[in-house]
């Protein structure tokens, strides 16, 4: 029987948005692939009614339910007391932890505050999940058909003990595996893969497809739920294939990170090197390849031209280009991208000049306007683009990606 | 009356844990900063009967639901419909967004998909939110004393949205005007201003101040309630006088958005110009300045000199100091700050060369190793700095923060 499950997050901090509920993430995705189905995240502050209220109603509409926080030492963390009150089990002294605890301390060499004891206290007859990165233990048990697991709030300790504590207790109650790939696309929309897809979609139920918008980009996700991994593998395999026979144009990789770490590892493959000049975007370009762990074995650098000076100074855009058709114009952004790959001396070199806006520029150029540059040992190509009166940080989005998915189908 | 949230995100990309729920943070934070409390964070996914719940179950326990996500043009953005059947409103084509929507794609060049126009309905007689940053509308309404709002899914959209919509809606439910100033800090933690004011925190009441950390700052923010606006700003003068003669050395600015604008702010006040030379940041100075609407008075241009052979050719670094010191080295540098302030002929000039990682450089420098310089009319100082072994994105923005920070302190 497939499993549902809900997180419960316990932390003031969390609903006063000093941090994000980061464990939920980081849970539900080793959770999708423990094939267990998360049907909900709540989270509640530190009042120990408003978390029974919570479990209460989980323990209804669950059959595992995973807290995280309120396992600390101070008084505010009540997960536990509450768990114990909700599910009618003792709180219970664990001695093995006693001892873990004034070791620990004792190897730290620091005193252990009493309050610490508190968290060798653990629901009668759980099973323990030991902290290999802090002091409040976790556990799990089953209460009338309900799993019930409680791990600690930070992040580094909650992923730990669920890889070393809460995985092997719920290995053992499931038997389904979920795989999933990832198609990334751009230059088409959610909805514009739908349409395509629809009929595919609406026939599949396992593998499933769906489309997800991801600010500038969308995706395709294909999901199989199977007894093994390599059965489930077996079956997105041709899902895949059918999807990518429809909309294969606009996918730039399969299980991949972003746009331009498609490019480097093109380049890369190629052994090829790249050069970026920058007006409008003013260095995204450059800093987002250079994000890319192992750039600097393809990307040699770039000149950032915001001044009409620069670009003729550094970049050699002859003046006559800039007076005759301004900085705003394809006879620049080629110029631009040219200049780049001789100062640098890069096999390929990317350009944008643009109108991020707020306000149109001093020829009247509209707000979004943008030429893309491309120089290549092949020639020099330019595009021009039109991305509408947008936030200045969308459109120099929208520039970069453009500028990225050229380069790579150039690639490609 | 002070209110009470629930906030419920949208979405099975959530729950299978692909994305965090960061619109919760977004919006917890601000909601505190209006006085809301947010008791209840909610996350389900593209499921009608389980949003149905939690809708059901909101209204009961909070008079202000703020759902996030759903309300795209696809078949599993069921948010709108969900809300008007729980909520008995019908779901009506509003004439204007869809006049709005058919010029936004058209000025895209785009078609626009029939599934578009279901972005033009909303429930009957609710406040549109308009969304600058994507073709999804948001709203709000009241049904029987509670408050229901409706934000789009995507952080960027979400963010705008609550600003320029859902504040000024929910501003008017409540009596007491909130009011409150943000000093940024750069250089001290969190902890380390929680214990410089700790008595002065404790002794407030009204107006109130709080620490927050922001991934590699912090901010104070100093809060008052009152009846009016004005009444809330003399309350908060002395405040902010008495907070900033204790921390006022490591405040960069008040209300202020970050580094990067303080410093074109202070550029433009003397009427002097920047420019920029970026190795292992590879952009991320210029792009951070050129994100700041109207930089180009103020910002020249950048050189992104990630192979030395772009450091030597273009920004004149002497080779032989490359060779003898490594371009990881003060004196690379300061001649790099210097390079790009005669290249392009601006008042003054940031340098960043350091290792990033994930690896030592070939001459074996740690990774976190970095020299930050800056050229001026009186000039050149370099700083070392060692930000030790952190992610490559946290060492870049470290680099990127300290080179402000000086120029705002040579500036200021």
């Amino acid at each position: 029987m497939a499993h549902r499950a809900e997180l419960i997050a316990v932390g003031t901090e969390i609903l006063l948005g000093n941090i994000a509920n980061t464990d939920a993430q980081i849970l539900s995705e080793k959770l999708a692939e423990l094939g267990i189905d998360v049907l909900y995240h709540t989270v509640v502050g530190d009042n120990p009614k408003r978390l029974r209220e919570a479990l209460e109603l989980a323990r209804t509409r669950v059959d595992v339910i995973i807290t995280t926080g309120g396992l600390g030492p101070t008084y505010d963390d009540l997960t536990k007391q509450t768990i114990c009150d909700t599910f009618g089990r003792k709180n219970v002294l664990r001695p093995e932890l006693e001892q873990w605890l004034r070791e620990l301390f004792a190897a730290r060499k620091r005193p252990m505050a009493e309050n610490n004891l508190q968290q060798a206290y653990l629901p009668e007859g759980c099973t323990i999940f030991h902290n290999h990165n802090g002091t409040a233990p976790g556990c799990g048990f089953c209460e009338g058909g309900v799993h019930v697991l409680m791990l600690p709030g930070p992040p580094r300790e909650c992923a730990l003990m669920f890889e070393t504590g809460a995985e092997p207790y719920l290995r053992a109650l499931s038997h389904d595996v979920i795989r999933s790939h990832t198609l990334r696309i751009y230059g088409k929309g959610e909805s514009d893969m739908e349409i395509l897809l629809r009929d595919k979609i609406e026939k599949m139920t396992n593998p499933t497809v769906a489309p997800y918008a991801k600010s500038d980009e969308c995706m395709l996700r294909v999901t199989a739920k199977a007894a093994s991994a390599e059965e489930a593998e077996a079956l997105l395999k041709p899902a895949v294939d059918e999807v990518l026979s429809v909309v294969g144009e606009w996918v730039y990789g399969v299980d991949v990170d972003n746009l331009e770490s498609v490019c480097v590892a093109a380049l890369k493959e190629r052994g090829a090197t790249l050069a970026a000049a920058e007006s409008c975007t003013g260095g995204l370009i450059a800093k987002r390849v250079t994000d890319v762990p192992g750039a600097s074995a393809v990307f040699l650098g770039g000149v950032v031209s915001y001044a009409n000076g620069v670009k003729a100074r550094v970049l050699n855009v002859p003046p006559a280009l800039l007076d005759e058709y301004g900085a705003v114009s394809e006879p620049v952004a080629s110029a631009m991208a040219e200049g780049a790959r001789a100062l640098t001396g890069a096999d390929y070199a990317l350009s944008v000049t643009g109108v991020a806006g707020p306000d149109s520029d001093e020829r009247g150029n509209p707000v979004g306007l943008t030429y893309i540059g491309l120089a290549s040992p092949d020639g020099t190509v330019c595009k021009k683009c039109n991305f509408g009166k947008r936030t200045r940080d969308h459109i120099r989005m929208q520039a970069a990606n453009t500028a990225f998915d050229m380069l790579r189908r150039t690639l490609q």
